[in-house]
């Protein structure tokens, strides 16, 4: 289903943003990443039409096939696809941002627009570790945590506001979470299970900073009892979430990806026995690492870039609409 | 849609059974209650056919219009409802009964089986609370607790695994409700928060029998430190489970139905109040009460026997099948 154009593909994360120009055959002939201007804007605007123009100026002589035709972005946040618009992005500092139409506008490109979560996820659920599922949620861990869901095949958005799997609130009120959520909520799962969230309750607890849930993990396995515990606190906040979406809507796999998913069977041993002591008729889902790793965002972006310029071959092939 | 034939609408209960004569127009010509036959498939079958076949007699005289052309079935539980198969309906005391051809093969009359509880709720989201809405979940609350997920104007059965709401875990694992669930779960919304489950709890915290969560509202009301806590246990559990639907699904609506809906404002403003506690940026999903109370499952029985004469009339219709 390639449209088999040149695309560029943009993924903003929270610390780096990736630009990549992908050829008509998926192969990424180029990739640049830079620190992403936070907290404005213009600026983010600037930034990323700058990149795009460089791209395709790196390789306007050179590789006269390689002109992209369409850009594709996603972004860390809510972002409500259909009209193109950045509702919230707490880590990029955010709100109400037409960026669609702007960087379209900058660029001279058509450019599509979504939630890079819902983007990963939906290249897990056509081409990777979800492939061939109905009904499927794609669970991604870093920084924070975002998500996919997929039902009947299709993804469920919700008008931008579903999947944000990060903010499912896991304890009975009143029990809180050791730290507010960046959202506001008295504990979000993401507090309890992302990367960040471990790390910075690891600091918590033990008045040390820890640089990353991996040192934790490793803590953890040499023995110190308060990694342990903040470790097993996530993997059970995990597993319960991982238990009310299999109580709700029953998938077939559920995809952990994202820096986290890189733990193996460190994560999925004990997520895989935590969720055995919660569920007992349910349907258990297979419970799988991603297929794609650091890649996917950009992977995800050019999917979007493509599927964009599917859009608008559409009309022209079938002419002046009746 | 209606199909315009006369149907039989069946309401299999956990303790009494509704069998009703419904006609063309969808007037109900006829309602018998009886006790539900338990813990053995074939005596409810015999109880199902006898009372198909009696209503059917006591019309056939007078009223040659009302001869039934489908029966339509809803039972708590697990349900497939593609293969019309019982899987596991704990307070039916089956397991693995194809009650759909049984009963039709004992009826002479074409049968659709479904879950109770969905069964409501697609009354309610064709023609009661959720009308109009396109991603909507209903919740029913009795003696246990049963759901209806709607996506993108689609009821999501997950095979007859998905919907099972009272069965979502809604606490840490290690945090263990006061009693194990029928299912074997350590900490199901129906525990605490079903009409069952608080009559349940206030027993076993105070040691004195509750004959109902009414019962247990009343006493709050009055004073009784016991009965408000477990009316508040209750209520944290099932803002935390709607609270989880809004940030995976984020439904327009989210309806209460079953006994415990008629608790009113007592039920639904404390259920606000907490629910917004725990949403930040989600999208707030209205929270109304059901259209249809008491006569919800046999409204929903005869849509059900409505739906399969309009998927047989269509293919008589269209002829044979090229």
């Amino acid at each position: 289903m390639r449209a088999g154009r040149p695309v560029v593909a943009v993924d903003v994360g929270g610390t780096l943003t990736k630009t990549a120009l992908v050829d008509g055959r998926g192969e990424v002939l180029e990739v640049r990443s830079e620190p992403t201007v936070l907290r404005s804007a213009t600026g983010l605007l600037d930034q990323l039409a700058l990149a795009v123009a460089d791209l395709a100026a790196a390789h306007a002589e050179g590789h006269p096939d390689a002109v992209p035709a369409a850009v594709g972005v996603h972004v860390p946040g809510l972002v409500d696809d259909a009209r193109g618009t950045v509702l919230l992005a707490e880590n990029l500092g955010l709100r109400d941002v037409p960026l669609r139409d702007q960087l379209a506008a900058r660029t001279g490109l058509p450019v599509s627009l979504g939630n890079d979560a819902r983007g990963a996820g939906t290249a897990e659920f056509r081409m990777g570790a979800a492939r061939g599922a109905r009904t499927a949620v794609v669970i991604s861990i870093g920084t924070g945590i975002g998500g996919a869901v997929f039902v009947d095949g299709r993804l469920h958005d919700g008008d931008g506001f579903g999947c944000e799997l990060g903010h499912m609130p896991v304890l009975v009120p009143g029990r809180r979470a050791p730290v507010v959520c960046a959202c506001g909520g008295p504990s979000c799962l993401e507090q309890w299970a992302s990367a960040g969230g471990i790390a910075r309750s690891y600091a918590r607890v033990t008045g040390r900073p820890a640089h990353g849930a991996r040192e934790v993990f490793d803590a953890a396995r040499a023995g110190d009892d308060d990694a342990a515990r903040v470790v097993g606190d996530g993997l059970d906040a995990l597993a319960l979430a991982v238990a009310q979406l299999a109580t709700v809507l029953a998938p077939e796999v559920v995809v952990i990806a994202g820096g986290l998913s890189r733990a193996g069977a460190e994560l999925f041993d004990p997520l895989h026995e935590r969720l055995e002591q919660l569920l007992t008729f349910h349907r258990r889902p297979r419970l799988v690492p991603a297929r794609f790793g650091d890649g996917a965002g950009v992977i995800a972006s050019a999917l979007r870039a493509d599927e964009l310029l599917e859009q608008l071959v559409l009309p022209l092939q079938q002419g002046p609409s009746s």
